[in-house]
């Protein structure tokens, strides 16, 4: 299982390529407006490269296994995975062929053509894509590059967890967003028995709910606003076993609060969130997840590829 | 003339009401591609309450005078500023009377009243309204908050100045947009002798070129993009006298390239600010200053009052 050693190294190999995004701590009656009396600390990841967390694990397993000059690498995304694959490749001077499902927006496929890469677009939901590129990269000999499901992945997400850390060290919990599990994963595997880990998802795609009440990672719907981040169908298997361990609670949220989130986000921080990127502080916000009194909360505020004018 | 005392102590004052905004560093290609191979520290003043760096003056002017509950504020603005004394009043249970030209932008007049504060509308520019304030202001025995031209105001600045060294603390150079001159002062105030101070004025707004040009404070025009918060038409004389001590240069940036830095900040940080925010920047995109190879920039991206539909 990821370990905190596995994610430093990862966290070396991938630092000239990700930015330390900042953190901004909020007290008194501003934590409290937020639903955290205690105080709460957003991680702006958001401003990573290629507007979220995924390049993190996109290079960390890339360049675990660089193909040479001019390679190919292949991934399946909702959107995110494939813009942090396609910015990787244009940095490592690899050439990136991203498959998305129908349901992916219109600013991620933009991301992903803009930095170069070839878009496939097939496929009612990630999950269709995935095959879809598993089955090019077979065909083509490329180095496949999962979007959450590999520990070289889990480890570069770790990052994250290693850097939150460091910027505010006294948390007492930390709220984070879930698709196919793999940013938690790496932060649950880097805090391990620190700080509290809770796992947030929309209730129209409940992977990581479906999968602890199962046992087992099962299958799961996907819909709703956050479908284009979150949208897994089912909770990858390495992902599963490190939240067994590290996920103390798993909460559930409605898109309205998702909504309601990225536009208190843009109201009381100027900060401007796609709704997977929300999805964690709706459970503050609407009450779905609430902390004791003096609990310090950390929140990453973990994508920002929207369309600005669901915002205006 | 405002130093780092008077800085200090408006600082301790002021900070249970305002944020310590969070700084974003950018090294390598990264910063190299924003003009600053040497490396940029962007601090993210939009965040702050009502979404600009104008709170902190506003506090400190209102806490040093403090009316009774339920007394009177009032200030003329094209906006920022008064969405600050309008948020200000409204948690230290005053009521606002906030004095806005006809070129205010409507983000900036909602932001204003969901504050509770009253707006009153009129005259072409910020020099017109700031009359008709003063006016109310007398006739009522009313508190001013002046938006610039008040040594309190220039200290509470300043407090940006003081934060940005303790999270930045070796910079050669910062970058400040000028409007009135208020927070290039209070900047420029703190680091005196310390790091390098330059100005960026959008061509349409060149207030302080116009007063270094005439070596005292003159009128200057008012137009442009960037009106709404850095349309002073005349350089305030407490703000003049600093920038004359430690302000280094003064450079000028054309509207079109503030548009291409708010378009820039959004496609590479997902930092949505508005005119007067990315006028710095502005000038390390366009060339319109340039730095040595190593020179360690900063940079305050000052505020995000803007219609995001403009972005989209």
């Amino acid at each position: 299982m990821t370990d905190r050693s596995a994610i430093a190294a990862a966290h070396r190999s991938i630092a000239p390529h990700v930015r330390r995004t900042p953190v901004i701590g909020l007290g008194g009656a501003d934590a409290a407006a937020f639903g955290a009396p205690g105080g709460l600390w957003l991680k702006l990841e958001l401003m990573q490269h290629a507007g979220s967390f995924k390049p993190r694990g996109a290079f960390a397993r890339i360049l675990a296994n660089r193909p040479a000059p001019g390679g190919m690498v292949v991934a399946a995304s909702g959107g995110n995975h494939g813009a942090a694959v396609a910015y990787a490749a244009s940095v490592l001077g690899l050439s990136a062929e991203i498959f998305v499902p129908e349901l992916s927006t219109a600013p991620k496929r933009a991301r992903i053509e803009g930095f170069g890469a070839r878009l496939h677009v097939g496929g009612a939901t990630y999950a269709e894509a995935l095959a879809a590129s598993q089955a090019f990269a077979a065909a083509h000999g490329a180095l496949e590059v999962h979007a959450y499901d590999m520990a070289e992945t889990i480890a570069g997400q770790g990052s994250f967890g290693r850097e939150f850390e460091q910027q505010a060290p006294d948390l007492d919990t930390v709220l984070v967003a879930v698709g196919g599990g793999g940013f938690i994963a790496g932060i649950a595997a880097w805090y391990a028995n620190g700080a509290k880990l809770v796992g947030v998802e929309p209730e129209a795609c409940p992977c990581l709910s479906a999968a602890r009440q199962a046992g087992r990672p099962v299958d799961a719907a996907v819909g709703g606003i956050a479908a284009d981040s979150l949208g897994a169908r089912r909770i990858g298997g390495l992902a599963f076993a490190i939240a067994q361990t590290y996920v103390a609670e798993s909460v559930l949220v409605p898109d309205a609060a998702i909504r309601a989130a990225q536009q208190f986000l843009w109201d009381r921080l100027r900060i401007a969130a796609e709704p997977g990127g929300a999805t964690a502080l709706a459970a503050l916000l609407c009450g779905a997840w609430r902390p004791a009194p003096e609990e310090r909360v950390g929140v990453p505020v973990c994508g920002g590829n929207l369309d600005l004018s669901l915002l205006a």
